[in-house]
């Protein structure tokens, strides 16, 4: 059992929690809480370690000896969980995994999909919450056009409860984003005000994606050109701003409510 | 102008930001930057003290003096002010302001009013995004059903994004809620996964408050058994969650759907 913060193991593990450069180099991240792990595993992701503080457990460990699902199990005292532990309302699981790179071409689509894109991430809980309600709306994918931006940032994984490993998620350039949908004859549907429609007086019932800029800067001109139809979500109060996962949320579930009117008529 | 942060004056308003009692207690709360000051003071709030610091302001003052809306202006130097900001980006204002209980009689509600109940808040931020998007979805209150509730928590306002004073919020008693809604013929749809129609079956164009429980617990019996309408957003991901704000946008949005669709068949 590892009981030391200072066992070079931990260190390694605080460092992957803490910088992306880290996780970068070595192809790894970090998962906590025994259903985002489980969540992971059912996903076909390899977990490479898993550090488990046996006190804290509520539930019992699957039958392990010291490994599990392939990976080492190593136990820690309370004092070292607590050091690597990044939230509260721990689980006494903490695992080291090795993180897979999808990209466009790995997608596998349904016959209609919908998709939501978003230009870049301001804040990784932002993300996180996207994929939250996409993985509700039964979204296909969330794409972000930043090639660098780091999906396995703790913040995201924290704020999407798990929907990391639900919604699939590439990140790539806008211009292979945006070549991917012509060629799959995805239509897109931009979030912007200026010369847009209401996004219920759009259809959304064939293969859409959802498009949405920053909430500082708003869409790029690759995309307003790209799209099929522009889309707006009324402002009727005062502040005219919602927050991108709300937004996310509101155009995905009109989609589903389009589709599953459609599909009710039939 | 104050240059110390050990000043009686400055002592207090941190004093204010980080404790709720000391809010209780003398009635008064903190609003930091200059757009949100303004929202507040055309929802009628009383300012008590604005602290300046002048180099950070990005556009000058009103014309004031050492009076600004009847409100002592006191300037502060640069180190001060970092100290009280609470927030990055700040606009070098800081007020404090006399707090304003709503009651369920103070409302004034529209002719088909839309509002947004929430059994109890988890976060102070949830709280913030839900009143976000009240303000988008141009709804007439926002009532929270316990009536310790801190209106004025700095993470609450925060989040809001000025919407803390554009949304009128009342915190009252589930009793003293149901009452009120019978009384004036709201229909109440209690957000639910049991015995629920999906949400968009559901007309929405009347007098209607929608219900929501806690991500933890969900809705109390009192409001089950109050219900007109128990009312489900459909889950079509493996995670079975969404964020309180979200759903609660989700429901807002299809009332205005509903609302408008309806005003333009007319």
């Amino acid at each position: 059992m590892i009981t030391s913060t200072q066992n070079p193991r931990i260190k390694h593990l605080l460092l992957l929690e803490q910088k992306s450069a880290q996780r970068r180099k070595d192809g790894l991240f970090v998962v906590e809480g025994r259903r985002e792990v489980e969540h992971c595993l059912e996903a076909g992701y390899t977990l490479r370690t898993v550090f488990v503080c046996e006190e804290l457990c509520r539930e019992s460990l699957p039958p392990h000896g010291n490994v599990w699902n392939g990976a080492e199990v190593v136990p820690v005292s309370p004092n070292v969980y607590e050091r690597i532990a990044y939230r509260g309302g721990t689980e006494g699981i903490v695992a080291v995994v090795e993180e897979r790179r999808l990209t466009l071409q790995d997608l596998r689509l349904s016959a209609s999909p919908l998709i939501v894109v978003l230009e870049s991430v301001e804040k990784p809980g932002n993300l996180g919450a996207v994929l939250r309600s996409a993985d509700a709306a039964g979204a296909d994918a969330v794409i972000v056009c930043d090639p660098l931006t780091d999906l396995y940032n703790p913040n995201l994984i924290r704020s999407a409860i798990g929907a990391v490993f639900t919604v699939p998620c590439v990140a790539c350039s806008t211009h292979e984003c945006i070549e991917f949908f012509k060629h799959e004859g995805i239509s897109i549907l931009t979030a912007q005000l200026q010369d847009s429609l209401l996004y219920y007086d759009t259809p959304m019932t064939g293969p859409t994606a959802i498009v949405m800029g920053t909430e500082a800067t708003g869409l790029t001109e690759p995309w307003r050109q790209a799209a099929d139809a522009h889309i707006r979500i009324p402002m009727l109060g005062r502040l005219d701003s919602l927050n991108v996962s709300v937004s996310a949320a509101i155009l995905l579930f009109e989609a589903v409510r389009q589709r599953q009117k459609q599909s009710g008529e039939k």
